[in-house]
């Protein structure tokens, strides 16, 4: 293992965080916040002494790195991202148990949503920011970045394709451009472009300046931190749909975009995970808004409710404008199908996503036909290309992990006492990165009143969900401590 | 596709059940159950005459008998024996509904014990036994009984394999001996005298001959239909005790008792699944005792319902001496949790299978390995043996499936608007061959206030998990039926 290497990811890691840390700070300045001010300053000065001796202490280190080596830096990177990320709440004393606070930053830069918190409007602005800057930071990944800004460190393509594989979402990582840094750069600029139309088609909705930005921080990472108590339920039903909207286009795969930009709008509206994922989206739209009108006013509002509810779900989001624990067990059953679904490969949202979901289905109707027919070779093909069987392999062991996971994750918690229901959606809530489950962790509810056990596991979960697993299982594996021999 | 083989199959299929009913009509006429009686008889003369009568014209059919034959033969074997299965139920008007009749009778061969009935005890005698012997038919399978009794009818050793191979539960059937057809009375040999043995226990507790005979039946099939409407809970602390050696017994792998009866003792307590499926037991039973300690009176009494209830449970029998409905969540999950593992490969429980468990939890580690080490070749053993990639690929396929079909039944059964907890457990319960859930289909309660499609798809469900998916998947697929190129 190359342990200096790692040392310096992780230095660097904690150094772009610090940097993100000053609007927060200046903001509690400008609010006269002290206690906030204060806990910002600490932070920063402590974290950035212990990170630039890091750094310089791993300057020279073997240039080996492996696949291996890529997996547990972006494992330990984020363990070191949300540990510093909970020291502002942590030592301002907003939020004053260190296993909340860091609960909490988890579910930030995981862009679960998640909250400990019974009290959103209480927290200080430059918190506010904070926690929802960790979604959007979290959201694109916080390596993507390093590797689009910092210039290429002559390693080769194996150090960076190796970060950017295990920090990226989706099955099958493709590369937009040959180089890996371009790459990096094309995903952050489109990623700070549709935020910033965000944040405008917010603010047209005569929306406070500092909660425009921290709604579209929110709805950027599909993340679903709000600075209501009641989420986006009290807002206009102008903003609740520009949020439905942009939810929906965050959760799209981002070389779509990339391929708009580039003219190739055919191939776009060709690409079977997008049609897939607007598919399921419309036909769960209309079937919950025929199940639940007789619970709303108009059909405005009916469709208005469950749209949002359908994006907020799938995009793995997490805001609320309705309690859709009150809905009739079908919706809600749909709602809970559509946690496990989840947003699109390499877009910010989380979940099983989409093109993963295609790629088994067609791995079933490849295998079932070798049942019937086992002369045959037949391949799974992606978007008309066949998929390599290497990637199928990963994909089952993705699938096998996923539900030992889940099923050992659900024995913990259980030990809490909640209901059944309470139970599996509060791991499937987290696992998928949405936030709000059904019942005691429902959109009204929060995760505050679980046991330290029962928190620990959904803090593991929801890293394990962003960062597609491995890299977090791999943590915990002997072997990937041991010599390779 | 052989149409003339597989009807000709379909016909002993049917001929061979109604041989099995004759007992059933004895012990009606025994009784002076005229309506019962006559029920048996026009069933058995009907449909005796429209098979012979069907054997007769598919006498002369091609040999050609490939996989694609073997499991279509099941899958409609299955059905056919169901049909015909709950004629009886419906023509005396004891179950006047034509669908909950055959619900039942599903429910019966499947092993699921899932019932519509609200009062067991209503029924007659001969009613009674049929229903009971529904489970012992289905739990080693009615085309293994076939093969065992029916001369080899010199097609080669393709047409019995892949007969027995689609009947048989496992991930990897193996042969007991060279010849399937010796497989085959092996395996019902033993399964006889372990039905013996029990009757014979239940007698040394003073239970009634009909009751000790169905009882058995319900054990040794896995299946959990009983003839009391409080299952097995006003039974003596040592029936129940009785019930739940031999509900473990009957989910072991028939093979480790060929094994021990050749005198292989030490093989057969080296068995992997073997070690796993009682190691699971073992753990489960300490655990939820400790749980649910203060809900009863003694230590005694709290083992011996723990352990009736994880034997019932994981053995997918489906027996209840208590509604552990009322139990701790902590204990309820775990009792979910077993729901989904069930019994041993090759023995006659359902569920997922033990064996199957291992072999993806070596996939998983071995696959996990290789994401680390890419270059490394590793195989996935056995018991000290390499597995088949190619039983690996089918494990996967089987899991997708698995995931995909319980995705589809929730959905559909949550259209009734029952609970969430119902509704999910409706689908473990019938899909693994349970019988009991949760909440509206608890222990205490039934199957029966549910809507047309959700029976419909819960019979689905339990032919799917009974047959291990494919057999009836295939039915249901437009390749199936289309000529092979």
């Amino acid at each position: 293992m190359n342990y200096k290497m790692i040392g310096r990811i992780l230095s660097m890691v904690a150094l772009a965080e610090l940097l993100f840390m000053i609007p927060a700070l200046l903001i509690s300045v400008a609010h006269d916040r002290d206690v906030a001010t204060n806990a910002f300053a600490v932070t920063i000065g402590l974290v950035g002494v212990i990170s630039l001796v890091t750094y310089i202490l791993c300057m020279r280190s073997e240039t080996r790195f492996y696949a291996r080596e890529g997996l547990v830096s972006v494992g330990l990177g984020w363990i070191v991202l949300s540990l510093i990320g909970c020291l502002p709440f942590y030592i301002s004393g907003e939020i004053p148990d260190f296993l909340d606070a860091f609960f909490e930053s988890v579910s930030g830069f995981t862009t679960t949503g998640a909250s400990i918190l019974n009290n959103v409007e209480a927290m200080t602005e430059g918190m506010l920011y904070w926690r929802s800057f960790t979604h959007w930071l979290g959201g694109m990944g916080v390596l993507v970045f390093i590797l689009a800004v910092i210039p290429a460190s002559g390693k080769g393509s194996g150090f960076t394709m190796h970060l950017l594989r295990a920090e990226s979402p989706g099955p099958d990582v493709g590369k937009l451009v040959p180089r890996m840094r371009q790459t990096a750069v094309i995903l952050y600029g489109l990623y700070i472009v549709l935020t910033i139309l965000d944040v405008i088609f917010l603010l047209a909705g005569h929306m406070d300046l500092l909660e425009a930005i921290c709604t579209a921080f929110g709805t950027a990472g599909t993340g679903g931190f709000g600075v209501k108590n009641d989420s986006i339920a009290s807002y206009s039903p102008y903003i609740q749909n520009v949020c439905t909207v942009f939810m929906i286009l965050f959760g799209i795969n981002f070389t779509c975009y990339y391929f708009l930009l580039l003219g190739k709008v055919k191939d776009v509206f060709k690409d079977e995970e997008l049609r897939l994922y607007l598919g399921i989206i419309t036909a769960s739209i209309i079937v919950i808004a025929i199940n639940v009108r007789p619970m709303y006013d108009s059909v405005s509002e009916t469709v208005r409710h469950s749209a949002f509810q359908v994006a907020t779900v799938i995009t793995t989001t997490g805001f609320a404008t309705t309690d859709f624990d009150m809905w009739p067990t079908f919706s809600k059953m749909i709602m809970v199908i559509l946690m496990f679904i989840g947003a699109s490969a390499g877009s910010t949202g989380g979940g099983f996503k989409c093109g993963r979901l295609l790629l088994l289905f067609k791995t079933l109707r490849r295998n079932l036909e070798k049942t019937l027919n086992p002369q045959k070779i037949k391949v799974v093909r992606n978007n008309g290309r066949p998929v390599n069987e290497k990637v199928l392999l990963s994909l089952y062991t993705y699938l096998i992990a996923y539900v030992f996971i889940m099923i050992v994750s659900i024995l913990v918690v259980s030990l809490n006492g909640e209901s059944m229901t309470t139970t599996v959606t509060a791991v499937i809530a987290c696992f998928n990165n949405i936030g709000p489950g059904l019942d005691g962790v429902g959109p009204t509810c929060n995760y505050g009143g679980l046991n330290m056990l029962s928190k620990i596991t959904l803090i593991f979960d929801m890293l394990a969900g962003r960062l597609e697993i491995f890299p977090i299982l791999l943590l915990i594996t002997r072997k990937t401590w041991k010599k390779l021999v």
